[in-house]
This record gives structure tokens, sequence and C-alpha cells, in this order.
């Protein structure tokens, strides 16, 4: 599996396909191609999402503020932070890998083996 | 955060780096630079690992052949699957994605949110 082969060439709407599937874990490779969330649209997620964008550009719009997103970029959204995907490049696709993992009451800090 | 940033110049052992944290779960960068595991050295981990690389270039070494790794590839590696990375790249930093996770008999399949 490559991140970057197998993206349609047209994208009517965002690809998401499941990459890795565990125990309070999916990851997952999102395609974006001038996509964004629909207007007055905010997701509300029960899990956290470690997002990264690896190609193209988009930004994040939180209740907060905005976060411009270039590759390499990543960032962290907690359960239950509002977020929309305000924007996506239209000049060629954009592709994240997301992390949705466990909610913080399931967490604990995991000591580092030396 | 972007993963691209801050690389050092010089790289006299491979940077291991936690970006993320959670019970059964750890997101790694990893950059290596021409490095490869010691002669003779296998990993033999007790948690799953999902690896991409995402810069560079790396040989992947199992028991039962190689995998060669070009930014976007993506290989699952079940807990106690003895590797060794065999071969970076000398030419450029080699980054690396690593995500840890919960052995298998702590996982269960979950249903997709529709």
């Amino acid at each position: 599996m490559n991140l970057f082969a197998d993206i349609p060439r047209d994208l009517p709407e965002e690809l998401v396909e499941t990459l890795l599937q565990a125990d309070h874990l999916r990851v997952e490779r999102i395609v974006s191609h001038g996509h964004a969330s629909p207007e007055g649209f905010w997701y509300e997620q029960e899990q956290h999402e470690w997002v990264v964008v690896l190609r193209g550009a988009a930004r994040l719009r939180f209740e907060d503020g905005a976060l411009e997103m270039q590759p390499g970029d990543c960032e962290n959204i907690p359960a239950y932070r509002r977020h929309r995907v305000e924007w996506t490049t239209p000049q060629e696709p954009t592709v994240w890998l997301a992390v949705h993992y466990a909610r913080e009451d399931e967490q604990r800090t995991m000591r580092e083996n030396e």
C-alpha cells in the first residue's frame, strides 16, 4: 500500500479508506480535492483525532481560530473539540493521514521504554 | 509541529520523537540518515507497529524477505514479527511515521460508523 497511489482523477466526494483498525484505534487515509465540510457543519467526535497533511494544503477551522496546514503539518484534535475543514486546495489532491484513538477517560500515561 | 521540520543536519544516531501517546498507542517520528539496525540485531516487539516512509528510502528485512520502501509506502508489522532496518539511503534523511499499538489479544473489531 502506498499513500500516494490509487488516487482517482475524479473525486466527487472525499475518499476515506481505513488502513488499520484495532481496539480504540483507526488509521485512515483521506483524500480531498477542493472539498470542504458542508456550510454550518462541525465535526464533534467522540474519539480523539491526530491528523497530518501529507500532500496538498488545507485549512481547519476551530471555534477559536483557523489552522493552515501544509505537507508535514500535524495537529491533535481532542474529542468533542468542534472543528471543520474550511478549505482544501483545488490545485491538487490533499492527502491526509488520520489516527482516531480512544477518549481521554480511557487513556493513561505510558512510560517510555528506554 | 511539522514532520519535515527540525531535522538536524548531523545525525549520529537515529532520531526518535514521540508525537502522541495514549493508552495502547504511541505515534513516533523517526529520522534515519544512512542508519541501519546493528549487524545481527532483530526487532521483536511486544506491540504491533504500523509504519510509513514519508521521505527518503529504506529497506526492511524480515526473516522471509525484504521490503523496499519509498515515500508513501506503509507496512503493518505484527507483534513479534522479527524485522530489522537493513538500509536507509545516505543521500537524504528518511522520515518515518510509526504507530505502535496494542497486541492482538487486546484487539477487537470495531464496526465502522457509516
